[in-house]
């Protein structure tokens, strides 16, 4: 929560933002333009910059600036960025901190990966229900240089339990004579510290929090997540998230600080992932090649028909990974959302076949555009059912409901979508 | 900011949260419910509803209650509802405030769509530089009620020009009697009123704002967006951008409130338009079709090589769509992005083809292998060249990038890709 400073402009985009610059470099350019920097504003490039990209400029500095880097940092923040780093490199920068610092982020990284605990600050103002406003207030004044945030202040009780939350404008806004107790808000959210992080982050956006309060499994304080954390996941989460929608993964760096073999490694798994499921596509052909060599004219339509499924069915998968991410539809609600999108693809097909019919008939026959149209009534309602099916069995099983969207849905009804092709062709034409 | 209350659990996740359960029922039945609830659980309903679901319940409920949630909502919220209903309604509406709402929330709607005035609250605390703490803590005490938020403080001189913020932190912290001047960051960010509400709402997540104050032509003060809008704004960015990458428009209300009707219409324009730019397939191949007589063999490898060709270049576009949108590439970095892309292309298609080749060699012939495995090589780095070009060039036009990413640079990609397979057929087999 604590912020630096940057550049006073009314027009101020990140993209115009000086530190947002520093941030596109790669790691040895920006060593270089950051050991010129000023102690303030090195502290503030360093702080947004993503953690691998911490961690390859930390190996481009001297060991006395990087110490001072580190010990700097917010104890959530730097858990993140030795989650990225070799272990090796990680061991050696905690050995480096004071040992309080060192018991703080050896406690977060004992947490499970992905978990409110590990991206919690254990850095947090807190208050017991027996205080009067006006102590309150001076316990909150003696914490805000070091605590993650005094606007919202967990309320524990002796055993540590958590009583609820005070905000801070309500502090402020009551008599300084009143109890704590009577202000506290026993119905304010908490979050388990195992919870998923992305559970997190979304109940922060949904409720218009600044802060929740994380407990352990007793009901006891262990920290706070606060909003800026929250923001950083979502962003982390939705990257990801529009990566595997486009059939690549994440690159966790600006684009520019990529070279161009991480970048193919970030795609050639899928890419070939995707190549041997559409082999699948010339195994089919194959076994028509003979209704192909009657009517050569059918070859003409593939890319189109398939095309055509390919698309619906990523529409259909795009929604149902988006309304999975943001909790509008759930993994068990596959019967409600198969026969919605069922009837959606019905419709879409009958459309689509209606228009095309009169213009392949003109400039073809009307057998082939029976067919054609016939294929698309069918091959459309097929596609927006595996294209919903797909990430919401995914999810089921607890994988990334985005890795199993748009292209492998594509690519499994292209194939399916031949066979509906020649079925019907052969069906109405031979 | 001002935040309802919820249900205690440590578990809870916006899944089982009874709130966002009410936020996805229909419109007749959530207004059954919605009438049973106590008025303070309803008025947080309200809150958590999309602008389009506020506006159909208002439809079913009947005047009195009507005007009571309008009144509670915040004046930002207000106006982005009143956006999303019809002209006749909203006036009804407005002239159902108070006169100080209705001037606050006519200020508002003054502003243009999708910039920071009309997310922007003009309920902010601000203070004065000659202030003393004390004095200024005092004011903060009497806002704390209604403003938006009193965590960030901006601080403006005698004729409203921003000077800088305060935060409430700091000033807590501070000696009561020094001066607001003493404190102010000069260098906090501000932003100007007609700047889009997408720039606003990164810029408070990569600095980690709680809120950042709006200023008009002049410099002075008029507003001030906090991270609760930012967040929201991010959201419905990225449900924007999901959806277009996937060819379809964003349905702005959770996937169950929406009827078949709807999301048919939501998916079926860019599908006619998909399929019409599908219908270049059809030309392509009908050229070809003498080839295809001599050859049906290549017909079989039709649905693969294009199927790749779609796949990589929808890769470049939706990697770059995120990098324009998280603004790591400018719209102006053409020349050095598909520089970059052209290698990866290359490089992927090198690989492919070199896999490739045996088994097709086998399974099929030397000459049928050569002319898939070069198309491969070619087809590769052009789709990938066309899927970062394209999105560059339409934010560079001020389209949203999304809009002609994966789907329309895979059709596009589909066409070309098969005049190179035929290409180099004619020219090796022929």
């Amino acid at each position: 929560m604590r912020e630096g400073s940057g550049e006073m402009s009314p027009e101020a985009t990140p993209l115009d933002d000086p530190v947002a610059q520093l941030t596109r470099l790669e790691p040895d350019e920006l060593a270089v333009r950051f050991r010129l920097l000023p102690k303030d504003q090195a502290a503030e490039v360093f702080d947004a910059l993503d953690p691998p990209q911490q961690g390859a400029l930390l190996d481009e500095l001297q060991a006395g600036r990087v110490r001072e880097l580190v010990e700097q940092m917010d104890p959530d923040d730097r858990v993140r960025m030795l989650d990225e780093l070799p272990a090796i490199v990680a061991r050696k920068l905690i050995a480096g901190l004071t040992s309080e610092e060192r018991r703080m982020t050896a406690t977060l990284l004992g947490y499970p990966n992905e978990s409110a605990g590990r991206i919690m600050s254990p850095e947090h103002a807190e208050l017991r229900p027996e205080l009067t406003v006006e102590d309150a207030l001076a316990r909150v004044r003696r914490a805000a240089p070091t605590a993650e945030t005094v606007y919202v202040l967990p309320v524990r009780d002796a055993g540590r339990h958590l009583v609820g939350v005070v905000e801070l404008r309500d502090l402020l806004a009551a008599d300084p004579a009143a109890r704590v107790a009577d202000l506290v808000d026993g119905d304010y959210p908490a979050v388990s510290v195992v919870e998923d992080q992305e559970a997190v982050a979304r109940l922060i956006q949904e409720r218009d929090l600044i802060a929740v309060p994380v407990v352990d499994r007793e009901h006891r304080l262990v920290g706070i997540v606060t909003v800026d954390d929250a923001m950083q996941i979502l962003e982390e989460e939705e990257t990801e998230d529009i990566a595997r929608v486009g059939a690549a993964e994440p690159l966790r760096q600006p684009y520019f600080a990529v070279s161009v073999s991480r970048l193919v490694r970030t795609r050639v798994v899928w890419l070939l992932f995707l190549v041997a499921a559409a082999s699948l596509t010339v195994s089919v052909l194959s076994a028509f090649e003979a209704t192909l060599e009657q009517v050569v004219a059918l070859a003409l339509f593939i890319p189109l028909l398939i095309g055509t499924g390919g698309n619906t069915g990523a529409q259909a998968a795009t929604t149902m990974t988006r309304a999975l991410a943001v909790g509008d539809v759930r993994a068990s609600d596959v019967a409600q959302t198969v026969f919605k999108e069922m009837r959606v693809g019905f419709l879409l097909g009958a459309l689509l076949g209606a228009l095309g019919f009169l213009p392949i008939t003109l400039l073809f026959d009307s057998e082939l555009a029976s067919v054609v149209c016939i294929s698309l009534l069918a091959v459309c309602p097929w596609a927006t059912t595996v294209g919903s099916i797909l990430p919401l069995a995914a999810s089921r099983v607890g994988i990334d409901p985005a890795v199993v969207s748009a292209p492998l849905v594509t690519t499994l009804v292209d194939a399916t979508g031949l066979l509906i092709y020649f079925g019907f062709a052969q069906l109405l034409i031979l």
